[in-house]
């Protein structure tokens, strides 16, 4: 499935979990509960709690709303119930991440990335340990928002990454079980002030720029992805392919991340991972080239999807 | 007023907020609602949106709440009214971090520290800019609790540091006004893992292990310290004084980092500050001493009050 948190445009209510298919959103928890009265069971209510309605709510129960929501996903396209879809063009959706999620962002990861940023490409700035980073969720935005670009900065720019969605609580989890440990992947645009992010040796201020951080369009559930280790990344400015490489190249593994961070950090469900970025950023092209107002950012990442966003001074 | 978030240890219910009057607790919702009924005003619902019982929800309404909860408190107080108040000994006193808020620390920010740090006192290493890092709230602990010292660290380390809660959405104010975006002030033990933060470029893993950071023992109110420029502030280790200092020091005031911060990410009711630590740090000693299980912590901040807790291998 893909999963998005939407809500009507017309009834202002709050943010509701979809699922994606076509250009229809069907809501899960509607959906659900239309399958509870095909099977006579009429404790309707019970829908709220076995598939909830709300985003951070749907996530913390892991896998089992995941599989009850695909149940009510095939229910209701099978019997063309078409009362519980919208068209996308009448919603509003928002990024796939809870408010107060942790973000966790890791730096380094691809080897040519940073080679790139080195500018001479020394060895020796290999990590030997992931290079872990934050953001906040002021700096969070949808596929739909533009990329705010602050008036502090002069050097905007963009970083494609694989993101990935927590499924459960995770606490010092090995990487041989850690896949199960994620609810879904989705794309994140770790959008970066490079001026703002070296001019003090944390990068967190460069990282960190309200409304910075496109998330989405969706999540893809974890089944639909069951190997994250040989994914095609590639990014585009305006149409420019800028960035063009592979998951199979990321230094630490997707596993290996969430055993390392997880025996650090307990993980919450709908917490993210940014994985890193490969190289090709406009800070490391010659001369460098930043992200003005109006500049469209796209993001493709093989099986799940394209994340697209323009750049607004406003 | 000393503010807490606390819950009664034998009704297990939800945390609340509580104001700290000697030994005893005072729930504030409570106590503002026998104040609308000593003033003829039944409706006593109302307490629940001027005077919430949420700590995410009383903070979130600024300044009115807590002039409400000291209306409350001066009440019954006055009129003796002891069915709201309890022993500090029958309840549990949280840390005064709502879930989910930025933990946003300053490095660097005392003259006298850098110079520990940097093992030769360079000037170049004063900073230009505010260098901000964070903390994720698996960190937090209150005062009751111990400091979890993590198996992957032998270099566990304290730093006392003022800490702020912010009191109103706050998105480019400037220095003049920054004050009155203070709820008010708490200690911070920027609890560090010397090893995890030194060995990639950014400390965040050595910085948010989890329960390793005490917040507290409550919240003083701003008008109780309309000045935070001279505080003394110092820390024991087993009753041995390390830290020595004053807020006069910080090199950059609480002011500024809050016009700093407050222009490049908007602030929430509730979202932390920890506005750095000054010298005498376990790892600038000569040889460096680290924490060890069993060891006793202790912050004293003038007007503040006292953040003590005991580390624990467990």
């Amino acid at each position: 499935m893909k999963l998005v948190s939407y809500r009507h445009n017309k009834t202002f209510g709050s943010y509701r979990v979809g699922a994606v298919v076509e250009e229809k959103i069907i809501d899960v928890n509607e959906a659900y509960k239309r399958y509870l009265v095909f099977q006579g069971d009429n404790q309707l209510d019970s829908a709220d709690y076995l598939v909830p309605a709300q985003w951070e709510d749907f996530i913390a129960l892991g896998q089992a709303s995941i599989e009850r929501g695909q149940v009510a996903l095939s229910f209701v396209l099978e019997h063309q119930i078409s009362d519980v879809c919208f068209e996308r063009s009448d919603v509003s959706i928002g990024a796939p991440v809870k408010s107060g999620a942790k973000i966790i962002c890791v730096g380094k990861n691809y080897r040519d990335h940073v080679a790139e940023m080195s500018k001479g490409g020394m060895e020796s700035d290999l990590p030997t340990y992931p290079v872990l980073f934050s953001k906040f969720d002021n700096a969070i935005i949808s596929a739909a928002e533009p990329i705010q670009k602050s008036p502090h900065t002069n050097q905007l720019d963009y970083e494609g990454e694989l993101a990935l969605v927590i499924g459960q609580k995770a606490s010092n989890v090995p990487k041989e079980e850690a896949l199960q440990y994620i609810a879904g992947y989705t794309i994140g645009n770790d959008v970066s002030a490079r001026d703002l992010q070296k001019r003090t040796p944390q990068w967190l201020q460069g990282k960190t720029l309200d409304k910075s951080t496109p998330v989405g369009p969706w999540m893809v559930t974890s089944d639909e992805i069951p190997d994250p280790s040989s994914l095609n990344i590639q990014t585009f400015i305006n149409g420019e392919k800028r960035q063009d490489s592979n998951t199979q190249h990321l230094i630490f593994t997707i596993p290996y991340l969430i055993e390392f961070i997880s025996s650090l950090i307990t993980l919450q469900p709908g917490d993210i991972i940014l994985t890193g970025t490969p190289n090709g950023v406009g800070f490391a092209m010659d001369p460098p080239q930043f992200l003005h107002d109006g500049d469209e950012v796209r993001i493709e990442i093989e099986k799940v999807g394209v994340l697209q966003n323009r750049v607004s001074e406003q």
